[in-house]
C-alpha cells in the first residue's frame, strides 16, 4: 500500500517524486513511455526555466529524472488503464460509519497497485495538423506553445494555424515581438472570445487569412516556408515564414480519470492552485489540470503543491 | 512608462522578469539588497528545485540571475518606498467616465518610476529567535523551513521551535523522516489549531517541552546541542540535536503596499494562482502572496502567472 501513485513522469510528476521522497512518503511513479520528461523531451530549446538558460529539452527532462534518481525515488514503466475506490475502502468506511476511508486501486498493463492517494499527472498533448513538414519540422520552427518558443522569433514573421482562444492570444502575444504574424484559420470566422478578436484585428502587423489552410510545411534544419490552400477558391499559395506556431487544440491525457473525478468539457481534471480533485484523496497536477497557464514552472509547482495537500489528506482522518 | 515595475528580486521577481522580456513587455526589476536570490542566497543547500539537485543557494540565486541577464532583462537597485495610483490616471479615467486607467508612480530611494502595472514580489523573512549562535550556525543544522531541509536530518534527532500552525506541522513532517523531533515552546499549551495539536500529541517520536525556551545553540560547523531553559522552574539543561527549526513567524515584506492592495491580518497580498491583486493592474508573486506552500517551485511559477495576467490586464480596456 503506497502513500501516493504518481501517474505520469514529466515535469509535475517528476517534481512530485522529489517532493514526496523528501517528506518521507512511500511514493512510485508511474511513465507510460520509455522515458521520462513528458512533453520537454521534445522541445528543442527551454529558455524559461530559470536558472538553466537555453537548455535542450531533452537534457532538461533527463536532468530532472537524474535528481529523481539521486534521491532514491521508485518508478515503473506502466499504462495505467484505470484507477478506482478499492472496494475494501467503501466497505470499512460503511462498516465503521465513515464518510471515507483511504484506498485506491490502480489497474495498469502491468498488474495492479494500492495506494492511499493518487496523484494525476498524465500532461496532455497537443493536435497535429497532420501535415507533411510538420513532424520532420518540429523544434526547428514548428511549435505547438507560443509562450515556450515565441521569444525565439523576435523580429521575423510566423504564422499562427487556428482560429480559438489560444490561437488568437498567441498571434496577440507573438504581434509584440515578431514583425509581421499570419493568423491562418480555415473557417471564414474566428472561434475565440469576441475581446480577443476584437484586440488580434487591430493589431497592425497581424493579418488574417480567412478559409485557408496549411498543406505543407518546407525547410531543411528550419522552416523556411508554407504552402497554403483558400478552401473556397482553391487558390494555392507559398508564404515565407520562420515559424509556424500550431494551436489547433489540446487533448489532456484524463481519460482513465474521467469516471473518478469532475472534468471540464475540454478534459482538464478540475482543480485548484491546492491540485486537489472533486474526490477526496486523488490530486492533479500539472498539464492534465484546469489552470491559466501550462508551463515547466507551472508544473513543477502544482508537484510541490500536490505533495502539500497529499500531506494533510494523509494525516486527516474523516469520521 | 514601463508596461511593469517588478519589485524584489527573489525567485518570483527574477522568472516574472524572464517571463516579461520574453512576452516583450519593457520591464524593470527593483532590487533593495545589493544582490539578487532573495531567502535563497542563505540557504546552505537546495535540493527541491527540479534539474538541480543538491545545489548551494548562492549559486542558485547567481544561476536565476544570470538567466535574466542573458536575455537582457534591466534590473535597478533601488529600495521602494512607496507604490500609488498616479494623478493623471486617476484624472483621466474621471474625465473619460471610465472604471480605470493604467498607471502607477513607484517611489524609490531613487527617485521615481512609472509603470502601467505593478509586480509585488518583496518576499518575506523569518523571524529570528535572537539566541546567540543562531546567526553563525544558520544553514549549518539552522533552519527556517522544514519543507526545504527536512530531508537532510534523515534518522537524526532535530528540535522545532515555535507553537503556532507551522511550527506544528513542522514536527508533524519531520517525524516521519528523524529519529526524533522535540516541540520546543515557550507556553504551556501550543497555538496550533486543534486537530494539528492531537495529531502531533499522538507521535511517539515527538517529545514536546512546554515553557521552555532555547538559549543557546552550540556546534562548530554544524549544530550539536542547544541549551534550553524551563520559564517556570528555570531548571537549565542542554539537548544534544543536530539540527533546530525556527518556527517562531514570518514576516511578508509587504509594508509599502498595504495602503493600496488588500492584505490579510499577517500582511500576506490576498491573491489566487493567477496573482491578480485587489487592485487592477497590482499583482503579488512568490512569499509575499497569501498561499499554501512557499517554496522556490511556487515562486517561478508564480512569476510565469503574474506576466501572463498581466498580459492580460494590459490588453484589456475598461471603459
Amino acid at each position: 500500500m503506497y502513500d501516493v501513485v504518481i501517474i505520469g513522469s514529466g515535469p509535475a510528476g517528476l517534481s512530485a517524486s522529489i517532493y514526496a521522497k523528501r517528506a518521507g512518503l512511500t511514493a512510485i511513479t508511474l511513465e507510460a513511455n520509455p522515458m521520462s520528461g513528458g512533453q520537454v523531451l521534445n522541445t528543442y530549446e527551454v529558455d524559461n526555466y530559470p536558472g538553466l538558460p537555453g537548455i535542450n529539452g531533452f537534457e532538461l527532462g533527463m536532468k530532472f529524472r537524474e535528481h529523481a534518481d539521486k534521491l532514491g525515488c521508485e518508478f515503473q514503466n506502466a499504462s495505467v488503464l484505470s484507477v478506482q475506490k478499492s472496494v475494501e475502502a467503501e466497505m470499512k468506511a460503511a462498516a465503521y460509519e465513515k464518510e471515507e476511508e483511504k484506498g485506491f486501486v490502480i489497474h495498469t498493463d502491468q498488474g495492479e497497485l494500492r495506494s492511499k492517494t493518487v496523484l494525476a499527472a498524465m500532461g496532455a498533448s497537443h493536435a497535429k495538423l497532420g501535415v507533411p513538414g510538420e513532424e520532420e519540422l518540429s523544434g526547428m520552427g514548428v511549435s505547438y506553445c507560443a509562450t515556450c518558443d515565441g521569444a525565439f522569433f523576435r523580429g521575423k514573421t510566423v504564422a499562427v494555424v487556428g482560429g480559438g482562444d489560444v490561437a488568437v492570444e498567441d498571434a496577440v502575444f507573438l504581434a509584440r515581438s515578431c514583425e509581421k504574424v499570419y493568423l491562418i484559420h480555415r473557417r471564414d470566422e474566428l472561434r475565440a472570445a469576441a475581446v480577443l478578436q476584437r484586440e488580434v484585428k487591430e493589431l497592425p502587423n497581424v493579418e488574417i487569412l480567412w478559409d485557408t489552410v496549411v498543406e505543407k510545411i518546407n525547410g531543411e534544419e528550419q522552416v523556411q516556408s508554407i504552402d497554403i490552400r483558400n478552401v473556397k477558391t482553391q487558390r494555392k499559395n507559398s508564404l515565407p515564414v520562420a515559424g509556424v506556431f500550431i494551436a489547433v487544440g489540446i487533448i489532456p491525457a484524463s481519460g482513465m480519470m474521467r469516471e473518478l473525478v469532475k472534468c471540464d468539457q475540454r478534459g482538464y481534471v478540475l482543480a485548484g492552485e491546492d491540485c486537489a480533485a472533486s474526490m477526496p484523496g486523488v490530486f492533479a497536477a500539472g498539464d492534465v489540470r484546469k489552470k491559466q497557464l501550462r508551463q515547466i514552472v507551472t508544473a513543477v509547482a502544482d508537484g510541490a503543491n500536490a505533495v502539500t495537500s497529499i500531506l494533510e489528506y494523509l494525516s486527516s482522518e474523516r469520521v
